[in-house]
């Protein structure tokens, strides 16, 4: 598994997100509070959006371990965006560590990130293949269950009769959700899927915290919202807790010893609006997992 | 596009084919001869066979150069082997530069490389994806042209009535190339092809000089065989011209000034049985292309 | 030896310098025009001037091939900076390719590059190193002439009686170059040395084109200033030759085929002030190499 | 910290060591049981002898994580070797992670490695390099206080008048342990230095485990002989309890749950002989730190 933040606000200094926090996205790649096993040291992601000079995401990845990449401390210091997306990997057995297998992945203005792993991948990862558009298929450049999702979600936001209305990213992943627990079901797979799965325009923000197995064993999930994120002297927390036009964190583990960090139940969705508002749906109809 | 070597023989340190010769697999890898780029500078490989200690090839790959690899530099030194296969990689566009994209590839006992290209290759990718058996479909690493034909070669081995019968490899190359052209006629692709194939189980091998193309056009190919391929003070030769029970080289460009490097005619296979006899063979018995 | 490329001037994206020229500092990583060798793919770094965030400069540096490294490509479209250091590397014989080797290097809020050779440094080494303050020797990361000469520089500067004064900072490095020389002339060294260097504060810099040898080896050094550098669909230019309050490009070659490219006589130094003026200096009052 | 591995007996292959031990180096370097941190993922090196084919160690060095390098673990089955080194790294903060910073070092016949750290190394790395003769400081390709020291070794062993001599190494060892000390003691440094220092030359070793501390806080040190090493089915240990002739293996922390792992007093050595015989002496006549 995985650790991933996201993050949606006024612009922050990236490393506002990456290093300063106590519990920093680099300080869970090798001490996670949240995970059996602590080390996730198989390559680290950013994706942010700096919308004046680029409609499409920058992307930094790394197969080296985050603690120790002097790029990624650097960069850290001068970058400011309003939408932020990082990731420190512990591979799946099997998954090569290359730079396209890193989380973030991009695509036009989407980027995407996963925390889990599609239960018995091996047995449903042709059938997911081969029902992607020309296009979704040829955005792929790795190996991994999760940049396959993506490819998933983007042929499911494409599909869908207004795909710019709000909403419709949620629409896109709750579908490809489906697909993957409807793929699994098809293919016998009794092993649990864990989706905990980050999608972002740079405006808007879809995060589910899912599982096809039992509903405790979700991966964690936190959502903390408030006018606005700052690092001072090491203390990093929401300086107003007022809700609406503010800043949102979504992220596998609390950065902070800061109150106000919400734990998102299992199977939800949370659903990040142009104005930054936060709300929860369920992230599927039909109850997953044939319960 | 890119270079290989391949040494079938007596024992021979590892350097003797990627350092030593004056245009050693290392000097191609950013001097090559006969290319219009002369730079191959986007990775390398090395596949070498220890049967005494695996029935599997040894595998040594790198995003970086290799001519300022260390590692490779230190293990080529004390390396000893009776089957080696080398490459350099200049990335096809597209194609990233990972590890796993590397050449040589290894699966059970078979070793594998390419220089070259499949033309059109995004738009007969899928159909030659789904021809695959889900075994075949596993043994894919990486998102290269090269990767899927060693796939394709797996499916059609195994499907020979005699898999290790004399030859048996080379009628699973040829059908791989003649999938590969079909394919293609089938996409309406225009692009020729260019498939200069190298596989290898460690005793034997074929190497491919092929393209669906103008014949003039194929990608350079040379065979060099002799008693004993020796290296002595910067000098590399063959120490005896006789031919059988000795040692063969097929490289995209002669390693030496030495005599006896003769070049492949286009749309040939070079084979080389189990006691080291060199024939070869028409890579298709159809005209391909222009049929 | 290596290529460079510096930038002072308002704004401009990364890409503008590092990509989107016909002759970037990219496509001078593999195909440099006035070099013997054409191939720079030992690392490459880039390090870039954010005042409002940082008063150090922020760096990004790798040991693979600028030509392939997304990371790179990505992070040059939204990067936005008023003052720029680039450079590709071709390492030295015996100088190791590490990250911490590439350039440019930076302390404080001084970037620094060079693009040539200590003569002789194996002999010279330890007595520069000597001469080091504590301070400058532990900025010392790697081990290349290059990164000693910068903190020669540091120590030099530092002991100007009026370190901020407009031409402190070539004094200081016309004492580098100095000290150099008669290092090397105090060791019996006759190897030439070349000492294209360049140093920024991120508002003001220097760049030397100098050589203890015949001036006519000097490395190539050319400079470009107007109002305004700007890329506009592959064609970069200065959109207005007025001098003065504008844009100062310092180049090891001519970034495009704009007029406007002035090589830089050889042993003298290009200073950009404070208000971008541009000026010549010799590098040494008292002619070098014993002449 | 890190930790080592050190091997001298009949050819085992690489993996016996490297992978194969419930406790092996790389289980080491995500998961060690006798560290506060457990982590070592700056990083991990290899050397070994193969003297038919060199006098000099190959060495295998990266900057990755040693858990996930499948260069490693494909070398590591295929290579026989009587003499390994094997070392996982978790940086000092501070020293850079570059290659030539990772353990072991090379210098002609001579392997080293370091489990600690020289206390207040910033205070005293200056005299000490100073003190080096020249061809012991061209030796030096990095920044470690551990590669300092085997550069100390080299001038230390050079100097002894019988450098053949059974227990030369132990004497050189000492010195440049006792140098360290002076340094420190000298540049009134009071944090204590952790010098596990293990050398060797392909037939011999030696292997320290020293502070200049408290000796109850000397890094864990354990030896193991026997007839021969073995690792079958997961299951690793000597077949024979026989001493002498046989195999040594000198390591951080047990590689397996195999009994006859003794641990090593603080302020020894562990000197292993031509024959293989293993015999400790104490690391310094004159009692160090408290003197």
């Amino acid at each position: 598994m995985c650790r991933f933040a996201l993050y949606l606000g006024p612009p922050i200094v990236l490393d506002t997100l990456v290093t300063k926090p106590v519990n920093s996205i680099i300080h869970q790649s090798f001490h996670s509070h949240e995970r059996k096993e602590p080390l996730n040291g198989d390559g680290f992601g950013v994706a942010w959006y700096v919308p004046e000079l680029s409609p499409t995401p920058a992307l930094f990845r790394s197969i080296t371990p985050a603690w120790n990449n002097d790029n990624l401390l650097s960069l850290a210091g001068v970058t400011l965006s309003e939408c932020i997306l990082a990731h420190v990997r512990a591979a799946s057995p099997g998954l090569p560590v290359t730079q396209t297998n890193c989380h973030p992945f991009t695509h036009g203005r989407y980027s995407f990130m996963h925390n889990g792993a599609i239960g018995g991948f091996d047995r449903v990862r042709r059938a997911l293949l081969q029902s992607l558009s020309d296009e979704a298929f040829r955005a792929i450049h790795g190996t991994t269950d999760s940049e396959l999702m993506f490819a998933m979600f983007l042929d499911h936001h494409k599909r869908l009769e207004a795909p710019e209305a709000a909403g419709a990213m949620a629409l896109a992943l709750e579908a490809t959700i489906q697909q993957v627990v409807k793929a699994a079901e098809a293919a016998g797979v009794v092993e649990p899927s864990y989706l905990n799965l980050a999608v972002a325009d740079g405006r808007r923000a879809v995060v589910s915290r899912f599982t096809s197995g039992a509903p405790a064993e979700a991966a964690s999930l936190y959502v903390h919202e408030g006018k606005q994120y700052v690092c001072e002297e090491g203390l990093c927390r929401m300086v107003s807790p007022d809700v609406g036009r503010g800043a949102v964190l979504v992220c596998s583990e609390p950065l902070s010893q800061d109150e106000g960090w919400e734990r998102v139940p299992p199977n939800q969705m949370v659903v990040v609006g142009d104005d930054r508002s936060v709300s929860l749906r369920a992230c599927a109809p039909v109850p997953p997992g044939g319960a």
